[in-house]
């Protein structure tokens, strides 16, 4: 069986690996689409990012579906031959996080494809892969590209669940890569009416627009481009905050009407903030971070039509050109998401 | 200039009322479409419901729409010839509650076709009304028709968004009127996922299913359908009850999981109920009472296509056919909206 | 070892039951009180309520404390010689509800005393119990009657949790049995400004202003008393409703602001309710039902004098004069708690 | 009429203004305490803070209480010689922010003793005020150093409120001047259960641990204490951080569990903050501002008692010696509150 393995920042191999048959509880998967992620990328560029490093080989990936090729002891509900999305996240249900309702802070998860602990949890990216089949989410009438685009969109309909009740509300997006993107499809269909989104791409706002942005501003051209929007249209009551960038988050603060709520899913390190504008308008500044049920709930949404990710597969390289792949997922002037086929 | 006035039960006259200017902050408009609603059928057939009764005649209806034929002094922001979708609701701006963001529940409320106060409020099924400005919404791009289903449609984002974050839940909906039909849109809008629909008439049953949900009980067939349903599905996360029966909400409270959330929208009497379930399950039943900034809301819902409620608009009929309109609302085994044509 | 067990309405027997080990995990307790609940009153009076019958002799008892005598293999963090408070609640820590973080609506929950399963969950009016650890909660400095108040104290914790923020609000608690008294300690704890409290007895209106009513109304006495209170004071933000009655839960209805939030604790069958008061002013009815981390926050607020619960202790009975106990208990004129000491 | 009127940094004069009298809907009151704020220091030491300087001459003082002793026309409900509260807060009822129950956001606030509009709103630190009657809380039973305490009181209850539910919380209060110090009786009000709370002075310290912090921290002389605490006790359920320092934000950032609640009411400028933590943890950072219910909150949960804020009343000062009271308020080391009495 071969994988995608990361050794080191830009030493990216096709490796094999062996394979074991399925564990009681467990089915095993014939590996149809992955998408890359920017964690990806981050290790394939730099071998990491913030306190975070590679220490050891690694098979990347978590954004994935496949095939079920058998079953393992004890699994129902699942058969041979379906197409399933394969949810990276693997809580521990048994620590007082999971106990809590918050599995995405689990104490003891295993994510598949993180440098995190060591050894680091290997990744998805490979031929064939055993997964718990609580993991695994039947995607009948899906293509493998979408049903792999499960996981970016539970990322955002989590966020989106940080906002609360969105219908009728004006949503500012910033930053409109992939996660901006579904951001934008999510909150759209949460019923959200306005939405403004900001990049520095005018490719990647193209993309925003054919999502729902009503407007897009290339901040890299205007200057404070929302003032004027606002000054016609009012202020914004939530913002996706989806570039880890300070600039976009301050713009949001400014833009902010008081009592608004803004998300913060673009992972980032240290920024400075205008506080004062926080506390005297009395914002709400909330952190969201990987999902929980939202898997599954965006599998039937997108079984449903009511959420169409095909338009955002730029494109899919077979396992043979998953260096080409990565590269092209790296250059946002053309790429959204950027898939492999391992088929 | 013609109105359709209630004299008694089943006494509606097309009578000639004087036309007076705009007054400062009023516009004068030209009266297009009018949606007759249940509490118009109401007094219709028994000269009002409850304690509300008929004691001098009144002009009935409050989901209107028309075009702007004059502007009163000190008006702006609104031009002659424009389509303007009429909010009935006219809060005082000044009580408590208006003060408290909860102007549906004004204590000076002069909401249109009302017997409540004495002298009750006069409605707006009328050739020409003075409006407030504040009243009005553009409606441009829609038909006459759908900017007076903004009224109807308030009333159900409004019910929505008491419900809290709707997206990815499972919904059941009870009573398919026009209610429960614009209920279905909206809760869909917000990210619904499966939305299961009952009431006693297939003709709406089947409009239940046009308009988004997944799965309808015929309840004057099926015993107790929502059991199976349960069975395989789980139980449900949210219901609208929209039918103002016993039955449909008992069914619901014992259909709904653990900390679910009945939102009751269909008026109805005394009611008894499964107090050991609610309490035992810990439900959170709601009530929703007409609306506020959801009826500008649902107007830019409409005008961007994200709702479309004109497949639910039965038939209009001309003013002089008044009361044959009204025969027509009354046969829920035919019609969903039935609205007049002032023009 | 002596146990109190049901075997039929008014058949309570003091029996002998055989000692086993703690296994691992567990500590063993040398009980010391207990308190007497209204489902064990029922028991002893009806042999049940409701669809919940006994089928075979039960030990009762769900509200106690004791000392720790052996600790099982594997227990750490608790130490012989030390007074908990033992919680009832036993929930898989496994099913749906748990991992929601709604461990009180666990399916396979094993609650001390309840008839509901066959074979019965035998309950911890005994002398010797073995508790599982995470059971237990250190009580230093209490009395071993306060400790065994940590339960009912829990539920209504619970309860004023549902409630949401209660700082300044205006409160009113129908039915002041021990379960409305401690909600008035409760609720007082939260924040609550003016609290009404309703019942049919002098006696427990008494011990209600002890708790921290500001106005109580004997409703056997008087027939509409919230009416001219309204008059004055204005209407009700948030209802306790603990006496399971429908006049209580009726007269809170109408005595509620628009918007505000009734809370069910009362148990009862079916009531017979003013919907249309729950619609138009937007009522928020929530049941509550049981607790989970509030059976520790009341110990810790109790250690720390925040909540007092000694003045409710009407008095203890040895074992042997259980039935006495339950008479009393019996007896809303003279008393409030009615403990046994199985010391 | 004497009164403290700012005309530059450290200059502070006792000045004659003319008195009018109570205009229609206002009464008349002679001033008895008024206590120093952050804000009054700020302009006494440094002629403003961040954009907002004086411009011109300001009456200073937005703390105070007094003894009515005219009632202009049209006023009911009040008395001459009654003690009342007096709320600086004057919002306009008009605008889209207090139509929204958000008053504090009002676009055009007149709050006293502010240089931000200009002409300045002129302050209440004199010998006669005339205030709406709508600013005015009766204040029976308390003294007039306490009732001067009701606003400071309410920005601490407003704060409270931000933070939902604290009922049995585990809560972090950073900065105890004399807004942390009521921030911890706030917090204790509304059942928070274990209390935690940091400064630089040992004088502060002991007052916070007085208002009932279980533990405190002098954050001046152990480097990072939160965690060994931590470890015991486990992460802080909320913050309320009324420092305005990076240092405390930051630690506290990092010591509150996922999910967990910042509020800050402390004001800054900008603050460089750990976003990866935020993001990561889903912390929800919130501001609070001003108040507006709960100035009438505060006095009645000082009038029963239920909140006693005497103990930090440090010193009243007559109005001749009102710099002797701007330096002692500025002196943490061996100050809370200072107050000025005008009678």
């Amino acid at each position: 069986m071969k994988s995608v393995v990361i050794h080191a920042p830009r030493d990216l191999r096709i490796e094999e690996r062996p394979i074991s048959p399925p564990a009681a509880g467990e089915v095993q998967v014939a590996m149809a689409a992955g998408g890359i992620c920017g964690s990806d990328l981050h290790y394939y560029q730099h071998g990491g990012f913030g306190a975070i490093k590679l220490r050891e080989p690694m098979v990347l990936g978590h954004e994935v579906s496949g095939h079920i090729t058998a079953l393992g002891e004890g699994v129902s509900g699942l058969d041979v031959g379906q197409l399933v999305a394969v949810s990276p996240s693997r809580p521990c249900a048994n620590c007082k996080f999971c106990l809590a309702g918050q599995p995405n802070h689990c104490l003891n998860m295993r994510f598949y494809g993180s440098a995190m602990p060591f050894p680091h949890i290997q990744g998805a990216f490979r031929q064939v892969l055993n997964a718990e089949a609580s993991q695994c989410v039947v995607a009948d009438g899906l293509t493998a590209g979408e049903a792999a685009m499960a996981e970016p969109l539970a990322v955002c309909l989590h966020a989106v669940a940080q906002a609360g009740l969105l219908l009728g509300k004006t949503v500012l997006v910033t930053g409109c890569g992939p996660i901006g993107v579904l951001t934008i499809l999510a909150a759209r269909r949460a019923g959200a009416d306005h939405i403004v989104a900001t990049d520095m791409s005018d490719f990647t706002l193209q993309k925003a627009r054919e999502a729902g942005a009503d407007v897009t501003f290339n901040v890299s051209k205007v200057d404070t481009p929302l003032q004027p929007y606002m000054a016609d249209k009012g202020a914004f009551d939530v913002q996706f905050e989806c570039s880890g960038a300070v600039s976009a988050l301050t713009a949001g603060i400014h833009a902010m009407r008081p009592g608004g709520t803004i998300v913060q899913l673009g992972l980032s390190g240290d920024m400075s903030l205008p506080m004062m504008a926080i506390t005297a308008k009395e914002l709400n500044l909330k952190g969201s971070f990987r999902f929980h049920d939202e898997f599954a709930t965006g599998v039937s949404l997108m079984q449903k039509g009511l959420i169409d990710v095909a338009p955002y597969i730029t494109k899919t390289f077979p396992m043979s050109d998953a260096v080409e792949a990565f590269e092209l997922a790296a250059d946002r002037s053309r790429a959204m998401k950027t898939q492999i086929d391992f088929a």
